[in-house]
């Protein structure tokens, strides 16, 4: 055979057929990265790599989807954010939308832009961080789509199971029902505030980064509370809680009031206590991916303290008063709650 | 209750709770535009707006995922393609993946981000181009995600089903099995020629424009191949024949011979004639979003040449020898095809 290219063709795109095609080896490289064992993934019966993906659902269960934008300049700094945690935290909080309805993950899709420059070490940091989320999560890749772009555009969609009719809402709150949130809030937003203070000099390793660097989808809390039916409505903290509860009582057609003495707040270490008030990091920071939850009355004395090593906090009662979020102060006065966290239409931020 | 806000806030936050979120609002407008009735989406059982969306799988039936970054610069042009065609033209091409796997859509998430100032009219003609196409392809929205940034940018996410072990992939096909493609080739990149080459001064209502704007996923064709387990390998012809074929060949171990002769070109209007080569078009071209597939040689003469008003023709033979796809032009010589079609990732393009 001679191989010759086709006459009509332009020159400067006159290359050897047998050249790998870049696109097909930065997907050759993903798909290494992310690749999993078929006992990993029973449920995903093909490799990354076809036209789509395709995924078993199990008998007796709904899918639960989600998508969630991660994007440079938005979500993260390229030159601040070490890629291994950019990997580690578009999947954790892509994850923790899953739990926000009591959800199990099973799979995920990967669509990535990004530019030449970035397709050596960052892409192999970031799917390193990546993988070690896949993993922990149990949370098999299962496709995605790559293309280049000037900046580092990150979408993930992630595949979970509930039961049939177990999916927890966000609509299901009624008055007198007890609110809950897991863990301590304002801990993330404390991260992103030191590393914006600090610029270069502060140690991506600094303790007080992990939860705003590496957050935690609160699978495990949320599956037991779902599995005993003990929860009436249930969202995850993305945007903070001033901005997150509010949407709960909306969509429950509901009010709610908080004690600020019961908020559990970050907790400050000794050199910042003067800089940060913990109650405002607790109230308005975003990024904590904790979980807010309500309980029927009779229910309420039922919620461990503790689930999975995670503290669960009692902080108020949903009201009747239809979207009217209350704070009960530590000199007992109601203060409305103004929306104050993460809001990227927000005007004047 | 006194409405005052949180003593420790800054004043430049400093905005009445009452005040709508603008992401929230943007939500609501999305959610109106986009919403079906639950008779046009019995597998939905819940509205957009939850954390995550819930689809209830068919019994007998493998869900098959895809994802389809469609970004302004890269995949569109803002101030050439009109705001209602990015909006049919990000759900149809996705689409297409599930086609190119024998899949049926069953419903879609869109991740949209965007500037302040597309948040008016461009994204109410966007969102009614992509309801169009929702409504057409009988894939109603699901969920998705919205934030702001500078450039539009959109992913979308398609979930669709095929019949338990039926799904089409790209590696079955064999030596001896013919190639076959739907329609005709380089429609949309001699529409995208065209715009380049006129600037503003073509109207996008142009008939030459129509492939390039409103692609239409074989979503039928493919049903009815795989419905009769006819085809061997499918894929959608997103990034040009010359770079398509190629990967159903990697993917099947196998290589391909096609013949110049009988590929269906696209057909030049009068005056475009000298300008462009249809065959260079049809072989080179992307984003036609026909069918590229192959059958059994005892099969090849139940394909029939039309399906659903969709040409069906015969270009060629699956070979043995791996990886290498040949072009016999029309004076009978043997010449190797060198992938010329879209690749973001190409060094010099």
């Amino acid at each position: 055979m001679k191989s010759v290219p086709l006459k009509r063709t332009r020159k400067a795109e006159n290359k050897p057929s047998e050249k790998p095609q870049n696109e097909d080896v930065l997907l050759r490289r993903i798909r290494r990265a992310l690749q999993t064992t078929h006992s990993a993934a029973p449920q995903l019966p093909l490799n990354i790599g076809d036209d789509a993906a395709l995924f078993k659902p199990s008998p007796g269960y709904e899918t639960v989807l989600t998508c969630d934008w991660f994007l440079q300049g938005t979500h993260f700094l390229l030159d601040r954010h070490p890629p291994y945690a950019v990997g580690w935290k578009c999947l954790a909080r892509a994850a923790s939308d899953l739990a926000a309805m009591g959800a199990e993950p099973r799979c995920f899709l990967l669509s990535l832009a990004l530019p030449l420059a970035k397709t050596s070490d960052w892409l192999d940091e970031f799917l390193r961080g990546l993988r070690t989320a896949s993993r922990k999560l149990q949370c098999p890749a299962a496709g995605g789509d790559t293309t280049r772009q000037d900046e580092v555009l990150i979408n993930i969609t992630v595949v979970g199971e509930c039961k049939r009719g177990r999916a927890v809402l966000r609509s299901g709150a009624r008055p007198g029902d007890a609110i809950f949130v897991s863990g301590r809030l304002g801990e993330a937003e404390y991260g992103l505030r030191l590393m914006q203070k600090h610029d270069d000099s502060i140690d991506p390793k600094d303790f007080r980064l992990t939860k705003h660097l590496y957050p935690q989808p609160r699978l495990r809390v949320a599956s037991w509370l779902a599995n005993r039916q003990l929860v009436t409505a249930m969202m995850d903290l993305s945007d903070g809680l001033s901005s997150d509860l509010p949407r709960l009582c909306t969509a429950s057609n509901v009010g709610a009031r908080i004690a600020e003495a019961s908020v559990p707040c970050v907790r400050l270490a000794e050199p910042d206590a003067k800089k940060f008030d913990p109650l405002f990091l607790a109230l308005h920071g975003g990024d904590d991916y904790e979980l807010l939850f309500t309980v029927a009355p009779k229910h309420a004395a039922s919620i461990p303290r503790k689930i999975a090593g995670v503290n669960l906090t009692r902080i108020g009662e949903i009201t009747a008063q239809r979207n009217v979020v209350v704070l009960i102060d530590r000199a007992n006065h109601r203060l409305s709650l103004p929306a104050r966290g993460w809001n990227p239409f927000r005007s004047n931020p």
